[in-house]
């Protein structure tokens, strides 16, 4: 349990981010590093810009899937950002932009969310996952 | 080839949840232990009231793809369920539902399938997964 | 870092499978050997008759996905099977189809492109994988 988890986060929907979350705020509550890599869509995500709007869901989603998201927002549950947030509150998370991305998108440092400790490159995301599991989302 | 394979199952389309199936099958077959973890759209795809049902392809799936998959299936190839149910016949598979995602889409126990074996948290799957290889699909 | 990593393609569009041709540049740039099992939208793709064909992207992309895809490529950068080819002259690199979905897409070997080493089950796949870290595209 000791060794890391090592997300690539490419998706941009609201629930695969929240899976996303959810598998961060499970991993940080055990102790569990976590080192997350946000390439394409799931990075545009987190831009200061769109991090708090809808961002849809998966297309086989379908309306009951919607009508489920939505209940869960109106019963008060945190998005997924706010489960990241509070994560990172319990320490071991660390949330690197994959600077290729940042170029494909154009984006610049200042355009992310604060959730976002910095840019890197995919090597030093190999580096800093070592042996540790590595999960595409 | 004795670590555990941990498999994170989110979408709830025919063609992932087959490529999942395929995945178990063959790891069981090798006596490697299985452990499932059933979210959001793949833990809907397995109610009993809709796991033998046609749930769709990815959207890149496109009409040639339409047409593959359901020649396999008059061709008689076991859909995802089945290749499921033999595979457990083999041992060494546990697949449980997130309790998370049975409060989002509102599901009681009862409402599954009798390949799901129990619900637990995110927390438990990760005791279970130690350091076995962890994969999203 | 010595472990391998085993990545298996399945989805088929352009995004996803330029964040897996990075992710395996990354990989051999590191020393670090790389198996990928082609599966379903992926193997199609890998087709001589398509690898080369403009493949879609990710459906959550959206329009302004589509420009800045489109504006990479009028920048010259290369397209996915292109990092591929000089991923794999770094060497440490087998890419192979799996036999099941050669079948589901009535593929033959000739139809491959020359990136694919080979066709193999999905038992080769696992026993090549050992322990490495497994991950799901």
């Amino acid at each position: 349990m000791d060794e890391s988890l090592n997300l690539v986060l490419f998706s941009g929907t609201d629930d695969k981010l929240q899976a996303a979350a959810v598998l961060t705020a499970g991993a940080a509550a055990l102790g569990k590093p976590v080192n997350i890599f946000l390439q394409y869509w799931a990075l545009d995500a987190f831009r200061t810009a769109k991090v708090d709007r809808d961002h849809g869901l998966a297309p086989e989603a379908g309306a009951a899937g919607r009508v489920a998201v939505d209940a869960l927002a109106r019963a008060g549950q945190a998005p997924w950002a706010e489960t990241f947030r509070q994560a990172k509150e319990l320490g071991g998370i660390d949330i690197q932009a994959c600077s290729l991305s940042m170029d494909l998108l154009k984006l610049e440092s200042g355009d992310l969310c604060p959730l976002v400790d910095g840019v890197e490159g995919v090597t030093a995301f190999y580096l800093n996952a070592g042996n540790g599991q590595i999960v595409f989302i």
